[in-house]
């Protein structure tokens, strides 16, 4: 449409319509996010031809809702990437992709020797280029239907990165055999710590109404592997348990199982007493006891394949076996004896910090668990989060992993970036989620790796798992931002397998998200990689931890030193004053190193290994102590702060410069966002900085800049309505 | 593509996949509401041929944001619906659209008197098939450019409907000068009464990030000619009026700005007081007045078209003029002083309701306003819900309506269906707002109906409007379902000429949103219009009001008497016992009647007229009261409700009779939601039949099935987590 001049009249103008707003003013924008990684975008001609004569049709053996769920998929994938469905055979033929199990196929069956099928287990597959009576195919085998659905979507996602089908010889198994998300979602909807929006689960509407939505939830954590969803928050509610309650959990089991996908509840550890159905809550009270069989024989009825239980007890006001001067395991054991007979499992978290114990805080978890080695039942995984702490940007690996050899030890992880920026900060969370794989406890001499502790393989043991606290919501791009989509991706590629690179992950990613085209994937993945050592610096540089805002925990607050308990106070973590800063961890003080095996201990002893990055998380040094660097303690706190908001400026850059590579919504979303970051980086920097120094009372180095406020402006601002929490916190004062 | 069977393999099987599944499988749904009527969809060939020939181009003249915004639509439009943008023109040609106004074109200044344009005023428009220059073109023109951008809408509506373009003669003007929406939304972005998921207003990450979202929000409300949004619920946070939040509210209002929108805030009535701003919060207080007039500065400065302030005061808790011993005039007019300045309006809430007043509530607030009419400045609306009571399925018109010719008076209904079952349940609020805008309130005389009260006509106002409490959220569809979509669809249609016909917004409204096959069009606006008596008879039939569960509104409650305030309690409302059933509003009782004009006095105090629409309203009457209809009150109460249940399964029924004729994602939500409100119907029978007839003790009449469960079962339901409340609320037990 040309919007024309009209001769001779002067005042009649050519009005321009910028190309964006009319992309935008259709309404159902085009790259909104929603699709994921999961978009299959019409490939060029090129690439469309070769994969048209190796993806003619699609010859599957065996029914079934997995089977149908897989055809689906394959469908939908390649008519968005062929530009239309492949030719209708009748028979295998040339260019078909084949797929079944040896149950379901006879010449499946006769070749699994030769594809290595039990190697497989029972969810990996086999991906090959072979022949067919004659015909060159590409065939997806497995032990389970699940097994050809991850296979399914392996090839898709080949397709989706330009990769060759030409001599395809895949075998791939997953490492871990309980790769979950856990939403912190509540029942009236809100998140805890949630910052992409409503909880996708509509319980309200649930069962009468089913969202469309969950089917596309399914394939999305299908397509990494990921097998169980934690419907709701580990503070949980008991109204999960009632049976109004349970017939909603029901229906959206219904929409996952075609996915391989089990549900699993978190539960409140006196339920029965909180629903008033029991007069106790006493795990040794008989009707406690038959109560909890009661109420998983309830449960499996209504969902045969129900995964099993997730529960925080003894943490942050939820009740717990310490109640009833139990231990832990104790308290695990009498719920999980109720799952067992269902083939159920138990996940306990270690998570316990208890008002009443003077403690240093990251100890109290090792405590507790490291004398009841051997106590808790078959079909409980203990879950410990990464670190020690709470899922700060840098922790040390938590003690617990490689202490427990006759546990089932479980890795949690955070998806959602409660203290790393919320959804707005571009933060790829797969170069931590690898670091503390790759950690080696030394558990059993050199080599054990947490990645190696969690497989069982260092143990012996085989339930095993890794859990992703959730960052999805129901905002259009399911994380809040496009890139929070790669932390849901990375976290299942690394609970399928421990190992994987994250670069080699964040470049899968990025092919699929946005291009194949090396000038676009090369500067994201390099500018996804810098960013966790970003926020590690313009937050917490040298090992320090938890020194934000109290609450909703958005913001600096290095200051705070009012809070009740004393370890909600950022004071507690950072000691900084006249002499220094950092936490004594070691035996002069708290002696947390000697949590650790005694070569990490050695190593976490020293002042000056691993360029600082735990420094103060074990040691109190004076400000004037000089580090490898050269620079003194007080410059290179300073210098770090000061480089961590460099780099997000160099983001920012990077990211302008691709605007012509990338569509406009999603170029403008996180343009936009990456600018919040920038001034953000510059808020924490300054705070911390005006703060530290109001400590040490040093000048700053030549090249830092000084804050832009005095440290009384920071410690003014207040921000009433951070999201991610249920309701605003009273302690606030004034709301702005 | 076909999975094919192949031969001589018993167990390869075909595997069907449905096509629903594969429509979803997609991921981004091609009809998930988003669109709303705006859907542009392709025309059939036919249509397109004709179309075509009458959009080959589009000639403006002028240049501003809003005639771009009004191309952009054009471009929008007539791209969807023709299938390709229109042949490029360099000057007007055969079948070309041309835009303008008497100021931007000489040709036009020419026309006007023919034109009528004159009789358009600041916001009309004129669409007419006329000749330019010769050729065939398509005009619309207006005084303004906001003007040419609704008829920009209203050609593009006509093309969707399939109207003809043969003969243009369209001259449109709205009849209001105020068409607003107000949201109810809270700044940690849950909605009060909201059953769309949160508020779209992003506030957290404005103004950095500008969702995109904002700009389709404006189109929908300028399609309808909506030119005002009231940002922030009526039981306001001041946090709204510092500087960081008003530059937010600035930001939206930039998007909202070429869509000749308005931006309002609701404000707390002792903002300055709240703020710490000031010492008191008393209106005779200099520094209040100055604090105003100087945040009123603030604001223009930021948003020089800002429409005005909105308060609620003296109710519900929110602080006003009483606490000061000052009337509503008086607390109004000194916040519309600093208004007044900029062209600001405040629009000053009547629904007031005090705790320590024991007159019957419905009285209330025509007892506190009828003596202060001429007591209001010229830039104040009182904005008047449409009945005295609450958003009632069904209410007589507030009496206030007529009653104060010398006070801009404004009418107030809800989009959001607080109290009519949410947003699952089907009930076309077009039928409501036109049985209110036709009410006579002979306040003149005989004609002097509500719609003549608010646009002036009757006593001589200019500044006239009408607000609708929003259903809009970041649901996909906006309102939480399909169908909510058509009451903000009428809303603004009624805004615009509160004369129009229901029935005929409701088919507009389908053919946009559906189709325009008469087979589609018919049964659906049937259903729509019968939903509205459908609500009635299942909830509140022979006007009965206020007897749903307490605190989220959610289900039946008339037997609840325990809660603190006496108005609180349904049976406050309908005063059921062995006697009989119904509020004696008459002169027996609390003779609310006299706050009617004598003619409609007469009319609501007579037992028989009206169809008992407003019998238990004004009358207590005994249970063996026999009416018109030949039953008594008795077994026209149980009859009725019988009859809502009725209606809702016959809707179910026409509704699924439609499932080849609609697109599966948008029939199964409307089929789920419908089945849904069959049961809740039944729910509300149930429960209902069942108390009053603990009451009345008397026998079920042939025909009226017994309640399902005795009455207990009713008064125990407990339901926590209705949606559409910020917190759950505290009286409610043990979660269910």
């Amino acid at each position: 449409m040309i919007y024309s001049r009209v001769p001779g009249i002067r005042r009649a103008l050519l009005v321009l319509v910028a190309t964006l707003s009319c992309a935008h003013a259709g309404g159902a924008a085009a790259e909104d996010g929603y699709k994921l990684w999961l978009r299959y975008a019409p490939l060029d001609a090129g690439a469309r031809d070769i994969y048209g004569s190796q993806a003619t049709g699609v010859v599957a053996f065996g029914r079934s809702p997995v089977l149908a769920a897989a055809l689906a998929e394959l469908n939908t994938g390649l008519s968005g990437m062929l530009g239309a469905a492949p030719v209708a055979t009748s028979t295998v033929a040339d260019g078909s992709i084949v797929l079944g199990t040896a149950a379901s196929s006879p010449q499946i069956a006769a070749r699994a020797g030769a594809l290595r099928l039990a190697a497989a287990g029972p969810e990996g597959f086999v991906l090959q280029s072979t022949r067919w009576d004659g015909h060159p195919v590409t065939l997806i085998a497995a032990n389970s239907d699940v097994g050809v659905l991850y296979g399914a979507f392996h090839l898709l996602a080949l397709m989706q990165r330009h990769e060759s089908l030409a001599r395809l010889d895949v075998h791939e198994t997953p490492r871990l055999k309980l790769r979950v998300l856990d939403h912190w979602d509540n029942p009236d909807r809100t998140i805890e710590r949630g910052y992409a929006g409503q909880s996708i689960w509509d319980f309200w509407r649930l069962p009468g109404f089913v969202d469309p939505r969950y089917r596309d939830y399914a394939r999305a954590d299908a397509s990494i592997g990921i097998n169980g969803a934690v419907l709701n928050n580990v503070s949980a509610s008991s109204v999960y348990l009632t049976p109004r309650w349970i017939a909603k959990a029901a229906a959206i089991a219904q929409v996952l199982r075609p996915y391989g996908i089990r549900v699993y509840l978190s539960v409140l550890f006196n339920s029965p007493l909180d629903l008033g159905e029991t007069k106790s809550g006493d795990p040794r009270d008989p009707a406690v006891i038959a109560w909890w069989h009661a109420k998983a024989d309830e449960i499996y009825r209504a969902i045969p394949d129900f995964g099993g239980f997730l529960v925080k007890a003894d943490s942050e006001g939820q009740p717990g076996p310490r109640d009833y001067h139990l231990t832990q395991a104790q308290g695990a054991n009498m719920i999980a004896a109720a799952l067992a007979p269902h083939g159920g499992v138990l996940m306990w978290r270690a998570f316990i910090y208890a008002s009443d114990d003077a403690h240093d805080r990251v100890r109290q978890a090792y405590a507790q668990f490291k004398p009841l080695d051997g106590q808790f039942a078959d079909n409980v995984l203990v879950q410990i989060k990464n670190g020690p702490l709470d899922f700060q940007p840098r922790e040390p690996v938590h003690p617990l992993f490689g202490a427990l050899p006759r546990t089932n030890e479980m890795l949690e992880v955070q998806l959602t970036k409660e203290y790393l920026g919320f959804s707005t900060h571009l933060v790829y969370l797969g170069a931590l989620y690898s670091e503390v794989l790759q950690w080696d406890t030394f558990a059993r001499g050199a080599g054990s790796t947490v990645a190696r502790v969690i497989d069982g393989s260092l143990d012996g043991h085989t339930l095993t798992g890794m859990a992703g606290v959730s960052n999805v919501g129901v905002d259009r791009d399911w994380t809040g931002s496009i890139f929070g989509q790669a932390d849901w991706y990375a976290f299942g590629r690394l609970a399928w397998d421990p190992q994987s690179d994250p670069k080699r992950i964040a470049a899968d990613w990025v092919r699929m998200t946005f291009s194949t085209h090396p000038q676009v994937v090369t500067p994201i993945v390099d500018l996804m990689m810098g960013s966790r050592e970003a926020v590690v610096d313009y937050m917490t540089p040298l090992g320090l931890a938890h020194i934000m805002a109290s609450g909703h925990h958005y913001g600096p607050g290095p200051w705070i030193d009012t809070l009740k308990r004393p370890e909600w106070n950022p004071v507690y973590y950072h000691h900084a004053g006249k002499d220094g800063i950092g936490f004594d961890r070691t035996s002069t003080g708290s002696n947390a190193l000697a949590d650790y095996a005694p070569e990490v201990a050695v190593r976490l002893g020293d002042l000056k290994a691993d360029d600082g990055k735990f420094l103060l998380w074990f040691h109190h040094v004076p400000w004037t102590y000089r580090l490898p660097s050269g620079r003194t303690v007080w410059d290179e706190v300073t210098f770090r702060y000061d480089r961590g908001v460099s780099t997000v400026r160099a983001m920012s850059r990077t990211w302008n410069s691709l605007q012509s590579s990338i569509d406009p919504e999603r170029f403008y979303e996180t343009a936009a966002f990456l600018g919040e970051q920038l001034s953000e980086a510059k808020w924490w920097r300054d705070a911390c900085i005006a703060y530290f120094q109001s400590q040490s009372g040093l000048p700053l180095a030549a090249g830092i800049a000084p804050p832009e406020h005095p440290l009384s402006w920071y410690e003014d601002q207040v921000y009433r309505y951070a999201p991610g929490r249920s309701q605003p916190d009273p302690d606030h004062g004034v709301a702005r």
